[in-house]
């Protein structure tokens, strides 16, 4: 098996994880780069180079030499001829245009934002929600298109959703209130956030976070119906913040249960979650998709981050809290905001829709 | 007016933080510096200078000449003639049997947590708590003391109450969730936090914290009948982390209300907090006890921790929620947790109870 | 006696440090804002207000009110009238048209380095070549302008020169190899050096920064003939790096000396420097320009930057050397590259030539 | 083959990478633990439990299960049977006694200074100064021991010395001035580096490191005639500085060749050095013991540290220079300090010897 993808957005930094992420991977071959037309015709190699010199090339493994000196097109009018499967790191400004035209004919995996919170296009964790993914024959039936639109999360939101639904799906959830510290990658290269405004501080506020975490929580813990989603009932309450950390986003979450548990039941409940979509079916997936510590000094974005390949989600400070409600529940967690909660994520996805037939 | 005070714990970093803050104080005069056996006889200066030269000075202005020529001497062998007062800055373990043998004499104003939890105990924030003090008579008596043990609150219960103190008075507090994100600087020297642990990272733990704040708010916020102080009846849940920042704490929160309050009320309270214990008659009371900021990208701990010498709360991200309860209110605050959340804390503690005739 | 001046640039870092620095000035008065079309029109609190809502303010002193409302104009077609000076803050591709425009007229002390280079400027450092002023007179006469242009050195340059000065004065300087660790506001914040590049990292590269401090040392510490400068004929080898500090330019200088000098001789040679020009007669001028440290840990970025308001450059480690040559010394120096190193040392220089009768 | 070793100092920062380092060796084995008295008689992972309950374990990869249950023996009456080799990663005081009790019966790797600068004792880096192996004959004779004891050097002598040593080997070094930024690991974590002291911040000093280095590198670059060595004729000066970054030393380097080179031979003669001693016969050793980059933007500690296991020193901006000498040149580096710089380079020594028949 093998499938021939490309890769739109690829100069990015987003663009730039899913090249990193790709290199080794046993079926799903890159085939084209796509980005805006002030890059189309150039090699990749010189299309990433700035005009100080700089390389701009941003994952910590080195840019594979084939991609270096691989042509990158116009995502506007580039060819879908011999493609399988798209996946788009685009900015959500130019998304909507540019993956409705792809959709038409053909997968589209994407990390941007725009098309999240349409009715018709669900959003994918496989473990969290794998069955949502049927929502894509109402949205090719709906829209007649060949292909479909597929979003991941938001990088905060993985994290969160990740260590809710063993919850939800065993005691159900009632309320979450949660307190972001997120990574500086989470913010790309474009604007980013400059050393002058991170270093030796904190930054209390990301322009839409918030709603985007809400949101999409509720969504990805909802139920399918065979037609729509309905959102899951609990109510969800968010600050999000910005630290002086690389990469890794780090949530303080409480949580009321709809159920009495237990702090062990609790625990059993996510080491055992998603186990049975695992790297023998999956390549991208994690062996466990929640990991938790029992140090009290864990998890650190630092030294957790990178457990397996960044896919795992580290959980601690598992402990009882009764304010926010009689089966309250508080944790840490870190989520690494590149790897699961990006590229890699959107890999798993593809991986995913593979074996379920929705790629061809 | 003169009172003439010792410094105890003057070669550690809290306890230098109180020789930088009353370097110009108008009537509060430092004649006395103690510390432990190891650096009795030496000069100040000497005291401090590590074995490979470093003259291990923390504050941010330069150590006067007078103090650096000043004797160190025994904290547990000093005499009390001459005093009016001491500020003791030891670490909790020592403090306990020190300050008793001081306030058999003299009023003790104390960083440390030992007495922090004793039924006879006030812990001061002025503006939030004054009456609290005539605690103090209730002590002298139950003790036998001539003086008294005054604590100040742990540097992060300190934002805290202060924020919550003008919403608790006009409108009830019922329930209260709070995630930190605290500077480097309250962890000291001695342990200290290494810059291997904490640069690119967050670490999720800090030991007893929690526990502190949740009592500490509590205690603070609670009435004083005469006799004793009846804990607030609220319900508090913490979680406290370490983040790559130097000075001031950073607070995100979560309250329920008793009873209903529009936003412009609330920032209202808070704004018109403690307008009444001011620098006019107290030297190191800030202008406002709370600032509210409308800029969502504010407080930030670096920009906003050192407004009016530290003794400033900065409030912002004022939101409404509905998780936490009906009359739910969200916020972020900074407190700099070495000048209103330590020293020149505790030196407002001696003014207002020079004030209120407790110190002579 | 009251001068007005204009700010061009004034929404940027570097001309809001203007602003902040202007604040108390006992005679220079800012009557007009300019910057470029964009904000043109616009109130300066609106101008530098983003989509987002964040008020782009950077110096650590708040936006005054007046400033907050003065209108902002075209830097382009703004009028001069009423005007006796302009501060130019401005990129330095746009520097070149813009401040020829003034200096047909008026004054206009630099930041930007686009005259830097040309024979009939001099760059100015009052105390390390005051009298290089007088090559003004030659500007005005060549150009037919009755203004000039006069630009202070680039930031890194700036400790270097002050600290080379007094050695080349008294001992004459041979050869200098410098390496500078560089903050991150030197690079403003339109690129600005972002915090995924920075934090835990080191980059060894500044494009042209190298160039400019070889060129610009050995200018301003070269003799000036009545018609031109004769640059110094020392040698300057320089490797710039930038590093995770936010503000205070740290350099390792080694230097051979053309004569023996003993340490004291050197030490008493930087401290006694600049004497003549202090705050008396310059308001902006340092009490010390140089305060040479003993303790080895010393200076450290973060503690001696702000010295005397940023003014004061501080060598610290001064040491014999014998690699360079037989005369030769090594130290490290702190210099505040947004203080000295930019506004203030351009206002301070508007002083000197106000006193010296070049600015009416 | 299979050599049996001890790692003394086996909880420290130093002795941990030795664990982490070791572990997948394809013929060293770990058969025993030493220790201080404090910690002998624990299980490993006890010793390395704090008492708030975290577990002190810094290198990247997981603590191995069966290290966690060893025994921790006393280093002071450890017994040495069964062993082939010790590897001492104790403080330097600690090490003179400890490692001559070894040295009577057993081959010590070191990475302490205690004998660093003795007569009879050799320096060694593999491709650098391999033949200096020797002089470990004169030790045995002339001291009457079995053993011998062998010291790697300082970290930041590492990267330097490697650097160097092609050019030295093919063109002379004449000079040498070097500026270090240097890493936070490299201070370990007893007294470390606080983060109170290094956010934000340059450290300007780092006791006896330029002495170090200064030493070391000539010893290095030294000549063995059969009897001793005779250190490199070239004369070095330092400043080392302290950074924050957490691992990886940079280093700004100034040199000058006697004779003259090219850009394009120095280069040539960098990235073929050390290519005889590579991993096919030395497990630990890098494939490319130096890479040189050309992008002006590398080496970057945290892009290029981890380079082949952190065994790779990379070099860029090579520049010809002509200040320090006629054939002057000029470059940076960075070289992994806690693995070339300590455990791993120690571990290839104790590769080389063996190969050279020294172990057994």
């Amino acid at each position: 098996m093998s499938i021939r993808c490309a890769v739109v957005g690829a100069t990015g930094i987003a663009g730039q994880q899913f090249l990193a992420a790709l290199r080794d991977h046993p079926y799903i071959e890159i085939v084209r780069l796509a980005a805006s037309e002030r890059s189309a015709g150039k090699r990749y190699g010189d299309a990433i180079t700035a005009s100080s010199g700089q390389l701009c090339w941003y994952p910590n493994t080195p840019l594979p030499e084939e991609l270096r000196q691989m042509a990158v097109v116009d995502a506007q009018s580039m060819s879908l001829e011999g493609l399988d499967l798209l996946f788009s790191a685009v900015e959500s400004d130019a998304a909507r245009a540019l993956e409705a035209r792809y959709a038409e004919r053909l997968p589209v995996v994407s990390t941007a934002s725009a098309y999240r919170y349409e009715e018709d296009v669900p959003i994918l964790i496989p473990a969290v929600n794998g069955d949502h993914a049927k929502l894509l024959d109402v949205q090719r039936k709906k829209r007649g298109w060949k292909g479909y639109v597929v979003p991941i999360p938001n990088c905060t939101t993985t994290g969160l959703a990740i260590a809710l639904a063993p919850l939800h799906r065993r005691f159900g959830i009632e309320k979450v209130i949660m307190t972001s510290l997120q990574a500086v990658s989470g913010a790309g290269r474009g604007p980013g956030v400059i050393g002058l405004d991170i270093i030796d501080n904190v930054i209390p506020y990301i322009p839409k976070e918030e709603e985007k975490v809400e949101k999409e929580t509720k969504k990805l813990l909802g139920s399918f119906d065979g037609q729509g989603i309905s959102a899951a009932g609990m109510s969800v309450s968010c600050t999000c913040t910005r630290v002086p950390v690389l990469d890794g986003h780090f949530e303080s979450v409480f949580a009321a249960l709809s159920k009495s548990a237990s702090l062990a039941e609790i625990e059993g409940a996510m080491r055992s979650f998603g186990e049975e979509l695992n790297a023998e079916t999956h390549p991208s997936a994690p062996a466990q998709w929640i990991t938790v510590e029992r140090d009290p000094f864990r998890p650190q974005p630092r030294l957790d981050r990178d457990t397996d390949r960044g896919m795992t989600t580290t959980v601690g400070r598992l402990r009882e809290e009764r304010v926010l409600g009689e089966n309250g529940v508080k944790f840490v967690l870190v989520s690494h905001n590149t790897r699961m909660g990006a590229a890699r994520g959107a890999i798993l996805v593809a991986e995913y829709l593979t074996r379920k037939g929705y790629v061809s």
